[in-house]
């Protein structure tokens, strides 16, 4: 981890003006690609075999705030912190939101969690048992009042569901049972929030998940109507899976909500961003860059990172995230449009590849480097984190049990 | 390979009734499931490294048509055949309609090949040559003309549509060309013919497919409106996909077309029914007998057998797939239903399994032996095939170049 | 889950025997085939999302080898248990066994756990910290001793050792930490003991484990010696991947030491044996069954279930999976050899597999029944445990917190 | 595709020299990094649904000598051919040698087929018939003697042995007909020469394939001895592989022969280079880049494209292929190992990531570009190639059937 040479810098920028033109509107998108963290990424998390812990880690809401807070210090990006009900439940969710503002951010997306409860074993909205679907509703709509509370706009679902062994539950009648409740639930949305319905392959449950692709989500939002909108958790495909294409696909149709941001090698491992694939990654920006350049295209688009870091130091590997992030949105802005759609016009595969290709392979360093330093952060985020002394700051004063993120 | 014991039998099925109850419904069921098998899968077929020439393979369609009798004359169950336009394209479709019920069967899904010529090399009807999309709505169109003129009610619509690099298409754009003329296919069907649409994670295009799984082409089906609806190929579809799930959600959607019929262990394989994963058959099979009784629930579904064996002699693989579905679809008849949907409501999760295991571990050879000797059919096909002599036969009778199946 | 029928076991048996001949040697070898079941799926589990609490589960090894002891007791052929250290650490290993015996069961494979201490974070036998491996390395010498004090003759090792991102570690170097200090290891194993190595191809480290399939424990087997081989768990591999061909492949390099048996859909589910592809377990008892019947192959394999079932009862899955083992080696023990080496030989492919597929649709369950009965045990072992009243009276005796099993 | 800034040029240099010290040392090793390319790759291929002509392909294998000459002078480090017999086989092989280089390239590999011919349906080595077993050996000695005519010191297998359907085959009897064979084959080596045992997952044969992972292809070299080595091609994995540290597992064992470069997305796509994981090309080569560095490593390793391109032109595919191997290794010689060792000896984890991405991160363009003009070569090989006319020239002159590549 080098400083940022300031000598270096100037020509670096020039040699980038002199290949891609004048740099000033890509600048400005750059500074304005804002990317929610989560407030659960900042306590101790692990897998199934066991936690390890961090010094410091936050020992209640408040304090991840403060984490979040120095996330968005050190990046100038990551304004908003999504929290998850009933791990960031708080007596007085007015006073959390000032103390999240006095942090330098606002709460995000609103997250119930419908599968920590004992009582979800066998399912929440699906579960054969009414009282149990009763319960599961009841969590959702407290949450939309919460979110009402905070002035949140979104309301972020995942569910569990799912069922582990052939037999165990009624596909069908799972299925409507989940369509009955969230109807419930979407007429309880304000007119300015929306409802972004999360899919996952598989995991927790093993057999099948009750919105297992983003076909199932997408099928739900049709019969539920414009505020509901798809969430794709990057980690939640089949291995191979082109996650570009759906995403361009779910653009065409209107129905992106946003994004869980993270990288996986097999399952869902939840780690960093673009840590195995980072090209993929400069391929889903292409397509989201491709369509704010086009007028006709959806565009109110949620960029969450959702993590469980289990080795790294908590706050350093969201800032590595985030930076994560701004390096492949930076490339897919230098990308040539024109000349890409006169290759593809023309079928010459390989120039249009190529064409990709030379926007992904040059070094972004210095253009974020400038950018940072036009709002005021520091160019280079995880080294100036380090010698902030943070980290140590917070494992002095933090003493007692961190809050642990079961599933994170 | 053993013959059907004539004095086992009666005691087998004597127990059979001891523990499932009278089993007329049910044999009336099993007679009564038809499932289709293509004209294709009677040529010779490889991999791409290569084909393996079989003796006697058909050297045209009406010898595809024999085979396909003689398929049907030793199951009972396989009346319809169907054809792949243009490698079945004849002169004269009437006379091939009449040709195959001499053969005893009729001709059932007209299957469009836009995917072979030099022309489709970047795509047909996503092609951005409007020119090349044009020649590929034309074929199409044609075979309606040729699903009428041999009274199909199914236009089975595949599309090798994709690209193998990053950058050499546009999602969109393509998706919206495709719509576009589907719209057009969709406005010349007749009231009657339903359009199926098929999906396929991968290949032949090694980076994305413009249908890739059935949630687009469900996307799709909505877009186009009720005639359209979803094919289901089993090998379609990413490792550890749970299609029985997908099958059950088409149908509570109203949109399952139908199936390609075949297995696979890792890539498409296109190998024989139930070659690696039997049990999955059977929960497959346990949707649509449970969707069968369902008033609620549709009921107009097509099976057709999609398959190409490069190693098996043709017609047996054929009659063994055939019989592959009737011993899955019978063991799923046998599931006691009543008390699965109290396990389920229970929450008894080993209760529930244990029920689908019961049918599952039944051996139903006496019972579908039964049914075919009440259909006047043999009751063990794959051997009274052998004792026939027709492969000798055709073998003696059919010299020259059979015929070839790519991809097949 | 119905009682075996009195009436119509007789006539099922008889005709059994009348298809496959006497079936003296099947039920000796279906009666000698004891499966061990590991003492860590008798406490409470879950996933990373949270732990189902479950009624009546164990409070400490003594109480696992009780329902232990029950699972062999409705079962006749679960004789062993593993154990895992520390979990079941107890002050004094003798009296352990004695109780063990007590239950009717006796302590099999030892299992150091060297994953949960905050010290392996980055490793244990692997880690870049010299003190850290040696902890690691004291720790699994001392489960040699526990060994000898429990009279147990496999010393079964797994590492959850592996890195979640490029660059965190040196694949090399790690490797040779992991042979020197493995190669200590073995040189500790008094001359009776086998050391069982196990491989996993992800989880829960989730860029690279060290021992990632079974090529790599083969090969550090090899360079170990005789006494060290190769332990297959069935959740371990990569989707799609033949394993009773790895199976066969261990079996003729002398390298098969035994299984963890299980089952999975995707990930490393650890659910049931044969929950989802019952055949592949057919396939894999049908390698064993032929290398039973040939002299010159191996025959000393450990046969043992790790699961970690989180929705089904503790017990009663132990007997589902213990019984489903049963049902697989009884059909490969079905087999015709004689004929499927002859369909081989001649290169009739429908026949070799029309003789596996004729013994695996064979219902075995009269056959185990009357083993049962001949062993003393209640032929339906799930039933006749409900029955019993054991999960009411542990449920009532075991008050308190109950055992739990990390990653299990 | 842009020009090389001739003016940026020199800035760029300077720039790297300043974060990375003298580059001589690096530039050296990239112009000595050389690259086989496959003669087979020239000709045209497809898939199993057709094959795609293009203007101006080879029609025979001196043709492809002189594309291969092609790609070498374009790009100064693609000096060898491998190739495949009998597609490749001419009359007159010390011929071919002579016209090869006066193409200014040299026979390499030779690549035994034993799959294509209508014999080895049911296998090759592993064929049930003592007689096809016996030409399939003949063959690989014929291009033993074929090797020594052309000074190669590489022979190079696959085999698609391998079975669809359970039962087909015996997997233990059929392994010891390999290795019968290949014991054979060794021995018939002559001192200087190496055998290369390339594995691969799945395809053609669906169900299993004798050599199926790396862990089979180790097994029998170290059966076999010294000169047997292990070939990994880099789309023959199961989704998910961690292919780099099994390159590394096999340099420590110095049972690494070479590879065969590609890329893939689900299956055996067989496509360019790094199209679709250019991180996982650098991680592979940050290996071998570690291991040149370190005098304990094995390092005679040989590099090999193997690719069947049905889109792009042939020789630009495989100009693209080169370069972007040289992309990546280029890239992984800028890893600072000291740092990274020193990282991964204190844990740091983020800091050890960091280090592997700005290696990855930094354009090396401008490096290859000075490299290129050093060798005398043009320092944009696409567009030199392409302003070159050898296209136009090659289809002007090349009329009749091009050759066909089975499998590519």
């Amino acid at each position: 981890m080098r400083r940022t040479g300031p000598k270096t810098l100037a020509p670096a920028l020039e040699a980038l003006e002199q290949r891609f033109g004048r740099l000033d509107a890509i600048k400005k998108r750059i500074a304005n690609h804002h990317i929610e963290t989560p407030s659960w990424a900042y306590g101790d998390s692990g897998t199934r075999f066991g936690v390890f812990k961090q010094a410091g880690v936050p020992r209640n809401t408040f304090e991840k705030m403060e984490d979040a807070g120095a996330v968005h210090k050190f990046t100038g990006v990551a304004s908003s912190v999504a929290i998850h009900i009933p791990w960031d439940k708080v007596d007085d969710f007015s006073a959390l939101s000032e103390y999240a503002q006095e942090q330098g951010v606002r709460i995000g997306a609103i997250n119930p969690n419908v599968f920590q409860d004992q009582a979800y074993k066998l399912g929440s909205l699906t579960n054969e048992d009414p009282s149990i679907r009763q319960k599961a509703l009841d969590h959702i709509l407290d949450c939309i009042e919460i979110g009402k509370t905070v002035d949140s706009k979104l309301l972020s679902l995942w569910f569990a569901d799912g069922t582990n062994y052939p037999g165990q539950g009624d596909f069908r009648r799972r299925k409507q049972y989940l369509l009955e409740n969230l109807t419930t639930v979407y007429k309880a949305l304000p007119a300015d929030m929306r409802m972004l319905l999360e899919y996952k392959f598989f995991e927790p449950a093993w057999y099948h998940t009750d919105l297992a692709d983003w076909g199932m989500s997408y099928a739900f939002c049709r019969h539920l109507g414009e505020q509901a909108q798809v969430l794709v958790d990057l980690g939640h495909h089949p291995l191979a899976t082109n996650i570009e294409h759906i995403v361009a696909f779910l653009i065409d149709e209107g129905k992106l909500g946003g994004f869980h941001l993270n990288d996986k090698k097999y399952a869902d491992d939840d780690v960093s961003v673009a840590s195995f694939n980072p090209y993929q990654m400069f391929l889903i920006y292409n397509e989201l860059a491709a369509a704010e350049d086009d007028p006709a295209a959806q565009d109110n688009i949620a960029y969450m990172i959702d993590q469980s870091h289990n080795i790294k130091p908590k706050i350093e590997e969201m800032i590595q995230s985030v930076v994560a992030c701004q390096v492949q949105y930076a490339k897919a802005l230098l990308v040539d449009r024109a000349a890409l759609t006169e290759a593809q016009k023309n079928g010459d595969v390989v120039r249009a590849e190529e064409i990709l290709k030379e926007a992904y392979q040059t070094d972004v360093s210095p253009l974020l480097a400038q950018v940072r330093m036009e709002m005021g952060v520091d160019p280079d985020p995880i080294i100036a984190f380090r010698e902030s002394g943070y980290s140590e700051k917070v494992a002095r004063e933090r003493q007692g049990e961190g809050a642990v993120t079961p599933g994170g």
